[in-house]
């Protein structure tokens, strides 16, 4: 099974790529530093430029967030809740981290399957 | 199935009982207005002054968010990612509402079943 | 948030809310004893008599199943696993019960709302 | 993140190793053809062997079931639904297939990750 994972889109020529390559990318926004035992904030957004269906046959129906092969949460939306309009879906997930952890979100489009992350890692102060 | 409540624990004597119907309870976070068509957070919390256990015989497994009969969006998360220790389980979701909302909140945890919040009137400027 | 019941569709005589109750509704199908620590089938159909819709913007999104307030499984199903054709939704599951239990089963439509079995009781022989 | 793949324990002569390796294996059992249109079953097995732990912290979380880039369902257990004692974790899936399908399961063990099935290719007659 093909996991599409992100390209940085400034290398890409041709718009309709840039397009399609980010608005399906998973994003992890997040400090770079956490404290062990303290509530932790992870935004995880799709798209950056570029915005995605939300059309009931095309939108983003799940996302998951993993510490290496943990998985720790998984959103799963349905469709319409971004109002049926082009949308940067996102969730915030808040976590208790323990220790250095390497974090990985992933999208699934229902057109255009399973999207990566690039690995955010996350020190432990 | 019995779908458990939220009671004002300001009107609950016992400790013990304060603390396990807050623990449990789902508590909605949000604007009382939002703009049609525009993304809107809703952070769903689960207790508020008591904490709940993140223990692997007995966490939060799972949260969703509805409109009325519709539901939004569901989390579940994996025991283990509030760092095994008491906390407050909490996401945003965000979504795009076009029309006046009754946002309701239930979390179920894997001891003691199903937890449903008040009802939060949410409506479009 | 209402949740719709299962009513005997015998006792309704206008054709169209026959099917509508019909079509929504989660029968769980399965042996009324069980031996204790053996594995055990239990079939969650959605409809009898009549068929639901497999439309992206109309479609039974989840079923769960629970043992009185302990929820043993969910699955979610994408828009189309039934070919886009009107189905009875159908999954088995397979648990290990221990001891007495009540099953019951709900399903999510995405049009209309929350649906709930009648209660099965599952008797340890 | 690293996904586990399937591999013939026979050609392996650790017994733990086999077992770690078969406890883990999502394996689909179905016809290998279907008729377009009709309603087909797909069993997803976790384990032929060998068995895996249901215990608290350690356990078969979820299943999911893809036709290539598409998930068509998922679904996710409660610890202890297999009586907390080890077993083949195995749910059934009725999906109405209308063209050729190319069948992949995963699963989700909470502390040794995500395992993928082979490829099972299923052939409308």
């Amino acid at each position: 099974m093909k996991i599409n994972k992100y390209e940085d889109i400034s290398q890409i020529e041709k718009e309709a790529k840039k397009d399609y390559i980010d608005r399906h990318s998973a994003f992890i926004h997040c400090e770079d530093t956490a404290k062990a035992g303290e509530k932790f904030k992870v935004k995880v957004k799709i798209g950056d430029e570029y915005k995605h269906p939300d059309d009931f046959d095309h939108y983003i129906q799940w996302v998951q967030l993993w510490d290496r092969e943990n998985m720790l949460a998984q959103t799963t939306f349905s469709a319409g809740a971004q109002g049926n309009e082009p949308a940067n879906v996102e969730v915030d997930f808040y976590i208790v981290p323990k220790k250095n952890a390497k974090l990985i979100a992933q999208a699934f489009c229902t057109k255009h399957g399973l999207w990566q992350s690039d690995e955010k890692v996350l020190t432990i102060e």
